[in-house]
């Protein structure tokens, strides 16, 4: 079968489409003929040596569905072979739905092989039936951004119909996830990004007020001004932080899933003060990707936004489009 | 009557024993004949002007127990005259338990006149029986100190029996009440201060484990070696909030009413990977305070640590200890 190799952390260049054999499900697992497949950051920084316990070679990828193929013994799972799935890329979350356990938890797709190939092995409790609505390579761009999507805004975030949440660098798959859920969920949504051609596919997806933030430097007193912001959303640390510390209002969480600016540094004041929650989230738990997974059978047909999508060839050229961060929302393989 | 009033912020030495008349209470409020009242280090801030919204001259004083004198037109409340109340000090809180109303909500001692004098007037719904158990000096040492202790450990920090906590400069008020609370909630508790006297004497309160941060440089590893921390309490800010996110086990809290070393610089990646609570509070509602003081109405008898009891006179030597923060527990004037 066709996978998509590393071998060295030299760089997105480094990926390779190699041929190698179709594996084989151990016990309790479940292989899956994978049809499309999604980047997410994490492969990115796998590339660049960026990411812990790295073992090489190895095929990447956390997202994917496709359909059963096989499965290996005692695989508990009610599916039959050639029913459409989508994979949970979080292994071994654990018992406690507040964190992970380090000593079980993995990421499909390093240290164990991914979906950046045509077949997957994957525990049998990490396989779900495909939201209906949804063609593979959409169900395929949901899994690790829609799960952190979730639990952040849902899970962390408690976000409830009729508040205000502020998303910032809204285009990643994260924050757009977020935006759908939480219009979806019947709230009033501000969004942030470096660019206005973001921002406008921000409001055709239903984006109330929209900031850019480097054009306007004090876009977190805009928002702020807009009316009460109950949550925040932010991956990027730095000084957006203590931004979002002035802009919500008394008693509001802010919810941190990442920090690509850096180290932030934060004035006590206004988190004990205004009694914030400043609340870390990353990935979720089963019953998270449950819940989530079941909004895209709910009512509307939610759909996620899919940035583009490329043959499984193609893959470095995706991967390098995700370097340059011009994406708004999923990018996707299609694996023939 | 005798008040403490301060006319210019120019530190403790400004406070002045003066002869005022004794006020009368408006609808709704009770008169308090205080007996005894204690000192937050707010009170220190005043005198040195860092507090917002200083209107002098006035009556200082947040902390108060004394018995009812009279009543104003229409107080709503089942106290007779004579009865042994305690004061909480938190004014119109308002109705969201997350936080108080920033429209409706004060501190008693500043804006309006403090218990630092033979008779303060205050709102019915804020005068409560005094626990059985306690002294006027021990039910003084209570209120602000016990309420912002209580919420920081049980609403905010939802300490468990049998978890560990991490109190961080025991000694002052709060940290002191929060040790005592958590042994009384059957947790493991684990102290820091700068002084071996005060870690001795937090052994006797039942403290678990001290240290030195002064001669310990890596107390966050030793603590954190010593056993999964579920929740730390925090004011002091600065380094010790990222040394608190090393120190905590994933999925644990960090609750900070404080930040006299100043800002934190932090970084993102142990607050999202381990799914970390950083989680402000200050004061707390009535709420609090009525399940506050029932602690001390429970089986046994409860007793706020009282470090030292001045006459009223000697208000400003009060204030210096509390400057020179070498106090364990709370400074107590009495009031004949």
């Amino acid at each position: 079968m066709r996978a998509v190799r590393l071998a060295e952390t030299s760089g997105p260049a480094a990926l390779r489409v190699e041929q190698i054999p179709v594996p084989t499900p151990g016990e309790g697992e479940v292989l899956v003929r994978v049809r499309a497949a999604a980047l997410n950051r994490r492969d990115l920084f796998i590339t660049q040596g960026k990411y812990p316990n790295i073992v090489l070679p190895q095929t990447l990828g956390a997202d994917g569905a496709g359909e059963v193929a096989a499965f290996g013994a005692g695989a508990q799972t009610e599916l039959k072979v050639g029913d459409d799935v989508v994979i949970d890329p979080m292994i071994g979350w654990g018992d406690d739905e507040r964190v992970w356990d380090g000593r079980t938890s993995s990421l499909l797709g390093m240290p164990s092989a991914g979906t950046f190939a045509e077949y997957a092995c994957v525990p049998a409790a990490n396989v779900y039936v495909k939201p209906r609505g949804l063609t593979m390579e959409e169900a395929a761009a949901i899994p690790l951004a829609g799960l952190t999507a979730y639990r952040a805004t849902f899970v962390r975030g408690r976000l409830q119909p009729g508040e205000t949440v502020l998303i910032t660098g809204v285009g990643g798959g994260v924050q757009t996830f977020a935006l759908i859920f939480a219009k979806h969920a019947r709230a009033r949504v501000i969004v942030t990004s470096s660019s206005d051609e973001k921002l406008e596919q921000a409001r055709a997806l239903g984006a109330d007020l929209t900031l850019n933030y480097r054009t306007t430097a004090d876009w977190h007193k805009q928002a702020r001004a807009a009316g009460p912001i109950d949550l925040a959303i932010d991956s990027s640390g730095g000084d957006t932080v203590a931004k979002l510390l002035d802009a919500v209002r008394p008693g509001a969480r802010i919810v941190v899933y990442g920090g690509t600016v850096g180290e932030a540094t934060i004035r006590m004041f206004p988190l004990f003060w205004k009694h914030v929650d400043l609340l870390g989230t990353s990935m979720g738990s089963a019953q998270d990707f449950a819940e989530m997974l079941a909004i895209f059978e709910e009512g509307q047909p939610l759909k996620p936004a899919v940035d583009r999508i490329y043959p499984l060839e193609d893959v470095v050229s995706a991967v390098e489009r995700m370097q340059e961060a011009s994406q708004f929302g999923k990018i996707v393989l299609r694996i023939d």
